[in-house]
């Protein structure tokens, strides 16, 4: 039989969102207590071997010294990982069918937003335009995926299923049906070459980093179009703006940015070829993060299984 | 062995038009001479027992006395029927595999678009405003589906793969998988309160000329959205400008209007619920329309078939 155990809840999130993580967290948990860190004794804070986190300081784990692992509550854990150190403990980031489910569905609804050409749309009915714009077919029409993991993967085979051609790009080789699936450096000179829509699901490592500066951003096909719903930090944001004015890039669709939420002086939010959305490609929804948490819990007590941990030398 | 025949062509496209369309129905069908009806003889006229049409004024048509049947280059036909007597020829329209994909991609892309909010994201970029809202998932938003037609069922399949409850409405009683089914005057009604996201895709005939007035409209959910990509006519223009200054509809995508092109004075192209398209929603490719339209004929000369033809009883 399995005690109940404390788990600590390690987050900067303001108390309104702590307190709603803390009630889904619990009762998805009835075996365990789980409460905000502050609230734990010394003796307790030295049992602790799991925690869950919501973008937690660093600093606050280092009062658990016999931590084992996290289980982070959001997919990107890029935060985690900017200290010196690696921690010594591993991360778990969440893996969430209904956050793939919506993130699929974005990667759906703004790609044909683009295909569809709805910006040129919107342009001519506010300068009352009547005017039918050439008609490409879905499969005359080339989507390259940047990162083909939990969310790239799945987000291809919907864009090819609905008639695109589609290009993948990983760091490793992949087989994927019907979705030609590129690798490496010549990989992603080829994608930026070949796409008219590029969509960008990356995660934020030292080495996806600024990867689509300048020097990337000049590779893009002329005319194409951008979609980036991982890390606002992958972009070089001044060498987008360039590539936009020039026209070299027709339209972005920017969900994430460098500072979030976007400054409310910065140029992207009148530029009239960008589409800003307040970072909400995916949300987490609390209930269901709660319940995949929880198994992966219940599996850690009852058969000592751990899912898949993050690298921390990759960073994803 | 069929001998070559004269088919001629009757439309009221403008020059540059008329000949794209000429080119590609004479490629598709070597066998005949496809030739603008101006440039028959007498004798010709009366040997002529199939023409194809593209919007022909009717009267034209009265030359060819012995005429069995015509095959429209477009999907909806009613301006074919609006004469006091039934033509004594058949009316057959286009049925398309390319063109029903195109329309079931614009349902998806535009369902989709008022799904994920994009005119209220659209609205707060122009105010600077990082505001996430709500969101609701595909399963728990309920799609309506007037028409289940050639492109209304394909479409209604398509946004219930995409996650969605879907209701469809037809005249004749149907099942679909997985697709409430809805007919007659009460499923009108239903389908009217249920549904958060209502497209039009019925043909107009006298029966649908209007059907969407003050007294229809006024059973929509509050709150709902409607897509036209059907007949501007099935609409009431001013009903649903009372009913989007309410608030009780929060948006529409209009791509069919009573006049078109839409006025350049119409209210539609500046109201902020609106999103004007100019009838883009499916084109007709000329070169795919060409090939159905070149195997009917085929089908006609070599084993007496005649495709499916319109009801002009029902009209459509
Ligand atoms: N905007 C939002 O609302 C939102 C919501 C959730 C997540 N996200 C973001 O989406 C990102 C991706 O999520 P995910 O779950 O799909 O991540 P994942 O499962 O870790 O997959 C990452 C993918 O990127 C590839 N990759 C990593 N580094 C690379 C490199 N240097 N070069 C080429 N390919 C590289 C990986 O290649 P291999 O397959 O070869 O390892 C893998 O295919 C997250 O990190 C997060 O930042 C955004
Ligand atoms: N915007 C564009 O670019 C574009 C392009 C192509 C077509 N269209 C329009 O789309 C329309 C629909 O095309 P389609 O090929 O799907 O037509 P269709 O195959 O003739 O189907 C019509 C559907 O509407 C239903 N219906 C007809 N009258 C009705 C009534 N009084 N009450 C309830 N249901 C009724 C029919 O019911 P039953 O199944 O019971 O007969 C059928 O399901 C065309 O007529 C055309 O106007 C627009």
């Amino acid at each position: 039989m399995i005690l109940s155990s404390i788990i600590p809840f390690v987050s900067t999130l303001n108390d309104v969102e702590e307190r709603l993580w803390l009630d889904v967290l619990s009762k998805s948990m009835p075996n365990e207590s789980v409460l905000p860190l502050r609230k734990l004794t010394d003796k307790e804070r030295k049992l602790v071997d799991v925690a869950i986190v919501a973008n937690p300081d660093p600093t606050d784990l280092q009062v658990l010294p016999n931590l084992v692992w996290v289980h982070s509550v959001w997919a990107g854990v890029e935060k985690m990982l900017q200290q010196r150190e690696s921690p010594r403990y591993s991360i778990v980031r969440l893996v969430d069918p209904e956050l793939s489910r919506a993130m699929t569905e974005a990667v759906l609804a703004w790609t044909l937003f683009l295909h569809r050409d709805m910006p040129a749309y919107a342009h001519q009915q506010s300068r009352a335009l009547w005017q039918p714009l050439p008609y490409f077919s879905a499969k005359d029409r080339s989507v390259g995926v940047l990162g083909l993991g939990e969310l790239g993967q799945q987000a291809a085979q919907a864009l090819e299923k609905q008639g695109f051609q589609v290009q993948g790009w990983s760091r490793t080789e992949k087989h994927i049906a019907n979705i030609s699936c590129l690798f490496g450096e010549e990989g992603l000179a080829q994608i930026l070459e070949q796409s008219d829509i590029l969509v960008c699901l990356l995660p934020l490592t030292p080495h996806t980093e600024g990867l689509l500066g300048s020097e990337n951003l000049a590779k893009i096909k002329p005319g194409a179009q951008l979609i980036n719903f991982a890390r606002g930090k992958i972009i070089d944001e001044d060498a987008l703006l360039y590539e936009l004015n020039t026209g070299r890039i027709k339209h972005a669709v920017l969900d994430v940015f460098m500072y979030e939420p976007l400054p409310r002086s910065h140029p992207f939010w009148t530029h009239p070829n960008i589409t800003v959305l307040p970072h909400i490609s995916a949300p987490t929804t609390p209930q269901s993060a709660a319940q995949i948490v929880a198994q992966n819990i219940r599996n850690y007590r009852h058969l000592s299984l751990l899912p898949k941990t993050v690298d921390t030398q990759l960073g994803y």
